[in-house]
């Protein structure tokens, strides 16, 4: 499947190179395509440049926003949160349209330092900030809750049992993601649907326990396990 | 010990109930001390009504706010987090001054139905506003993440493993509220110590989460287990 990846961080190389590695086709999208391919720097969570990556990764292209909705049969929102409406005002309303999003942005607001809070939360979530800008996007809120490298290789922890919430108002996007899900290698059991979109203040929200369990443990290597 | 729970709803009948099990002696305190005697109707929440579960448990007290904070050695703050300030102020500054105030309330606010919201969170907790109030107690946020069947009775789901995260800014009261969380039946690898009261931003922002758990379960009898 052709699918358009919005940003370039790690969550997005890591969902990017795990979808190559399955058989899809995968376009990331950036604001400044130059921009993006000049950067020689890492970033503080220990990402190396894009550029090194990039270069290691030659089946992915990258292009402007526009170009990787147009591209995308289903598309991905892996940009930092703060940034995530302004990447989709740029992606535009008419390639956005009728597709699937995977939202995996959580509005953190690093501009007070460690831990960060939210842009957004409690009474408003920026899952449904989005939903409410596109209505005929089929938002799904997924993988926001947990470090990247586990999102696309749940085994690292606890044999891969443990849990992931999902959410959106389109039962049948919410049915195609938990597929695409699957295929990544998380077990039924353990994906969560929590209903409709709304549920996103509740996934979103879990962000501020997170970066203090991130904060205690000095390493994003943990997750949730829900028993019951 | 001599313990003052102050509340008298569920949480703060199974914290009491248990803590009796164990060879303490509880006082609960509560407003008006002969409207709640008087209670003859059960709960939303399935609880009975306080009249039949006092009934039944003859050994625990009721009291004024004032005089079960006057009474109690260690402190128990299991009010609705929307009346716990007023609660505090009902027990007055010299009841509590000096001691430990284990603090179950979660800012939840159902005026405009279910799920709730939080009256405060992101930037601030109600674990915060509690420890700026009374800078002399020694508040130690616990308990707020999780039903209270599981809070006395951890081993209800997955053999009692399952995580407890708390946190407050004095080291010896949580040392002292360790040893009182684990004597209930905790093990000490289940408890997570995430730091200062800030991180009651964290733990009461759960909450958004829980609560949609709870929605989506139709049970409060669940739990996370944190894994690594």
């Amino acid at each position: 499947m052709n699918i358009g990846i919005l940003g370039t961080g790690g969550v997005a190389r890591a969902i990017a190179a795990k979808l190559v590695s399955l058989g899809h086709t995968v376009t990331l999208g950036t604001r400044n395509v130059e921009e993006t391919k000049s950067r020689t720097q890492g970033d503080a969570m220990g990402n190396v440049s894009f550029q090194e990556w990039f270069g290691k990764n030659s089946s992915i292209k990258l292009a402007s926003y526009a170009e990787a909705a147009a591209f995308g049969e289903l598309l991905v929102n892996a940009t930092s949160g703060i940034g995530s409406l302004g990447a989709l005002t740029s992606a535009g309303e008419k390639n956005l349209n009728g597709k699937i999003l995977i939202d995996i942005s959580n509005p953190l607001d690093f501009s007070k330092g460690f831990p960060p809070f939210l842009s957004v939360s409690n009474t408003d979530s920026l899952g449904e900030q989005i939903q409410r800008a596109y209505p005929n996007v089929k938002v799904v809120k997924a993988f926001n809750t947990l470090s990247n490298p586990l999102m696309v290789n749940p085994s690292l922890v606890n044999n891969g049992d443990h849990t992931l919430p999902i959410c959106g108002n389109d039962a049948e996007a919410k049915t195609k993601v938990v597929a695409l899900i699957q295929s990544i290698g998380w077990k039924s059991e353990n994906i969560l649907d929590l209903g409709d979109i709304s549920n996103a203040r509740g996934t979103e929200a879990f962000l501020l326990l997170w970066v203090r369990m991130f904060g205690a443990f000095k390493s994003p290597m943990f997750q949730f396990k829900i028993v019951k």
